[in-house]
């Protein structure tokens, strides 16, 4: 997918809201166990119930690959059903050695279809630059993550006073373009964001920690927002965990419904 | 596997040699391409060949994966048929938010009962120590790597002279143990080997880069050392691919005895 086939889906759904798939068998309906692929059944009907309220689908492979080969199953039928339009992140923080990242970028692509993959910062320039061989596909690069771990080495500043998060945007951004590379920013790191705008003022965003994590909307925006939008903010579990009843569906679409009708006086506000 | 069990596994074998089971279909012998399975068939042939001479095997997640489920059947047969008292390490190098880890944590130490993984740490803390829950397995981290991309961002020094890696090291000693925790360590860095073992005596270190990446196993020897071994040296290619015909099981043997016969001089010389 194309950065203006992202926005253009922005404008007209009047959301930047990405839903998280990280589904897990010990927290979906129970009636829903009985079933071939209960996590296909789940993802199926929360995808049926917010496709109107989001751009983004992001499958946390975590969730799927505990189970094996019929997890994979589970996500590759999962990321076929997500209609075309809607852009679709493998949650998968690979990194890996140029010869085996091509490996990787192979599995998400090629074999998955995937519109993205998230992509861990650590081992550099040629763990990274293999996914970029892919026409229209993005790597969304770790940047600033939402955990409380970020705190560890994130922010570990060199004699020059810039910290390690920066160096990873400025040194990627002789590797990849706002075409093709986007970042992982957290949403509970509200001051972050703006620090890691200045520094690349046109990639996309993509900002876990709204909702279950607590970071805030507003604060996101604020931070974050450019002349394309230039954000996707996910939440999963407040969207896909709202009800595990059978209504579990419906409370989804009300919780991705709530969040896109924010998104769209912000938007508005913006007057995007 | 304990670490009193990997020491004996050495001393027993004359061999602290891991092999990397990167198997790949476009370089695997062509009659095998016709059998079922024909990435387990190789690896089948390969352990049976090289299991003497060696006391670890390392897969690399990323070359099954890419075939999606039937991949991964082919890895979980791969590791259910590698000899109990031979150590193995799904190089898979995750890493995500706490609440993730614990599902990554689930698919590689009880899903395909490996003994440990490899993990980059750029998300810190959180996403380590999950994998620390599980008695008797190892995270092996991501310290400093055999790649060109190792230079971006693992020797970034701080005001006080401190590289980004060191810091990994001395900050994960508070995490886990010489029991539970090991590093990786690319043998194309050789003085690098020297500036971590000061820093953590007692940890072993699996060291990529000997063979086709062109690390030397004496200077890892001579800098990587400890008073048990402390090493296990992988290599892949170079014994895997030591040829593609029919002969392939036999040279992978003889490639794997060459160096096992090598590890054995070092350690006499050791007096191990």
């Amino acid at each position: 997918m194309t950065r203006e086939e992202i926005i253009a889906q922005i404008r007209t759904k009047r959301s930047f809201l990405c839903v998280g798939l990280d589904t897990d068998l010990a927290k979906i309906p129970a009636h829903l166990l009985d079933t071939d692929d209960p996590i296909f059944e789940f993802n199926k009907a929360i995808i049926d119930a917010t496709k109107d309220y989001c751009v983004a689908y992001k499958p946390n492979i975590a969730f799927y690959e505990c189970h094996g080969p019929k997890g994979w199953e589970s996500l590759q039928k999962t990321l076929d059903y997500i209609p075309d339009n809607i852009f679709t992140i493998a949650d998968a923080k690979r990194g890996d050695i140029g010869n085996t990242s091509r490996y990787y970028a192979d599995t998400f692509f090629k074999y998955l279809k995937a519109d993205s993959v998230t992509i861990a910062p650590y081992m550099g320039e040629d763990s990274v630059t293999p996914f970029f061989e892919y026409p229209n596909k993005w790597v969304i690069l770790l940047a600033l993550t939402s955990n409380k771990g970020a705190l560890d080495f994130q922010f570990i500043a060199d004699s020059k006073n810039e910290e390690l998060y920066k160096k990873v945007l400025r040194k990627s951004q002789e590797w990849g373009t706002d075409e093709n590379l986007m970042y992982v920013v957290g949403a509970t790191r509200a001051e972050g964001i703006g620090e890691v705008r200045k520094l690349v003022p046109s990639n996309f965003f993509l900002v876990p920690g709204v909702g279950a994590q607590g970071g805030s909307l507003e604060d996101v925006a604020h931070y974050g927002w450019n002349d394309d939008c230039g954000l996707l903010v996910n939440s999963s579990r407040k969207i896909i965990y709202a009800s595990n009843g059978k209504d579990f569906a419906q409370s989804a679409a009300s919780a991705a419904k709530e969040l896109q009708e924010q998104m769209s006086v912000i938007l508005d506000q913006k007057n995007f």
